[in-house]
């Protein structure tokens, strides 16, 4: 089963949230800290009360990174507990030249064992390859993002006239080749995701920015639906998993991800 | 002392080698594999045999998260043999959104204890914020990158006629208000440094892809010459720790680093 069949499984059966595990200890109840992992047993019961609903979980490597050896083993214990139905999306939004990223990859899919990555396009195609080379996995790639400071770069205008994040969603399209490409389009860019669907239809999506960031899921799964599109993900972070601060978080988790699950489904049946 | 002091100390005293610890385990003697740690023994003995002539260590992450958690402890462990007055630079190609952004900068700023982070810069100034905030650490923030696919988005040319790179080397000089940003230029694209001298001027470069990805020492530091610029680093990285293959790794890195400064101090001081 490639990392896109375990995509399309989840899609299939109308599961498009993506739980993302930014796990902070500063954020955690503190009823944990007597763990000698608090930040494994924070995840440990999240993904617990969520596993059977959630389309994925996306493990944030700064979150984990932060706390170096101790948060890299945090990580490799987290992934451990997925069931192997959920899609599991490393999001460490790497690239470097070649021999490099080979490193990268290694790390993301073959000691992390994460089914998809995140990646970041400025160095091009020969940055990005190692990664493609595993055509059982997927890469996310950096399009249009959800942070203000997009407009930066991102939305660069080039010479043709089209956005410099448009170049890139049509270079995405063209690598992906083993059908293992996707592209991440953060879901604060509404207008610019309806205005870019032609160019989004054939790869998969991965949508950041709701909640927190001010995203808005109705408007993302009414948007795709008008083009029959189903292969997308919607991650949610610090709206589900710091939902409830109490000893409780991990059954409010749930209910917050029931809930945007009927959401979606009653958007998608109706 | 603040990372640019440490820089400007080392190229004052015609010290611009900077040499990248991309220590790969199947590169090393099979003799240090007897080690706990063969990867920390090999930089160590590197270390010893080129810190009194090397500007810099360049620590590419991406050879110590191959190994998780073992890995971490290595690189951090690196660190530790680093003498203070040599430049410490994280290679790591970091930027994500600003929270995220704050742990990957807390990571290799204050876990691992680093002078000196390498940025990319597609999601714009806030991914970078968190780091500019450490004023007293340097950001190098990819430009011009040295591989090839470097043509797929950084020589992307604008509606106003410049090249996305040079957009990038603008903003950073525009961000640079507590001095401690830089630019990554490849050396691999010599024609491109000599006509952006003007961009690049004020700010301090780091430029790899001398040795095995083709770059040429003698003439970066020919053309910066021209301009009375010092403040620039040059990484050189497996054609000085992988010269000779033998036990007497160290000693031979030591030879080559001798051999690079000379080259250079005669053309500075011709």
């Amino acid at each position: 089963m490639t990392a896109l069949d375990k995509l399309l499984y989840q899609t299939n059966e109308n599961k498009h949230v993506c739980i993302g595990l930014d796990t902070d200890l500063n954020k955690i109840p503190s009823s944990l800290k007597q763990f000698e992992d608090p930040t494994y047993e924070f995840n440990r019961r999240i993904i617990e009360a969520t596993c059977t609903e959630a389309a994925a979980y996306k493990l944030n490597f700064a979150f984990y990174e932060k706390y170096g050896e101790r948060g890299m083993e945090s990580l490799r214990r987290t992934i451990e507990v997925i069931p192997k139905s959920v899609l599991i999306i490393g999001d460490a939004k790497r690239g470097d030249i070649g021999n490099t990223s080979a490193m990268y990859a290694a790390s993301i899919f073959e000691h992390f064992k994460c089914d998809a990555a995140t990646l970041n396009p400025y160095m091009g195609f020969d940055s990005l390859q190692p990664f493609l080379e595993y055509k059982d996995k997927l890469n996310f790639i950096l399009a249009l993002t959800s942070n203000p400071s997009s407009v930066d770069f991102e939305k660069l205008i080039l010479n043709n006239g089209e956005f410099l994040y448009q170049n890139v969603i049509k270079k995405i399209s063209l690598w992906d080749t083993a059908r293992n490409c996707g592209a991440v389009f953060g879901a604060t860019n509404i207008t610019e995701l309806k205005e870019n669907l032609d160019l989004l239809k054939d790869i998969p999506v991965l949508l950041p920015g709701i909640g927190a960031q001010g995203g808005n899921i109705h408007e993302v799964v009414v948007t795709f639906k008008g083009i029959g599109k189903s292969d997308y993900i919607i991650n949610v972070s610090r709206s589900i998993i710091y939902f409830d601060s109490s000893d409780n978080f991990a059954d409010s988790a749930r209910n917050e991800l029931l809930k945007m699950n009927k959401i979606i489904t009653q958007i998608k049946l109706s």
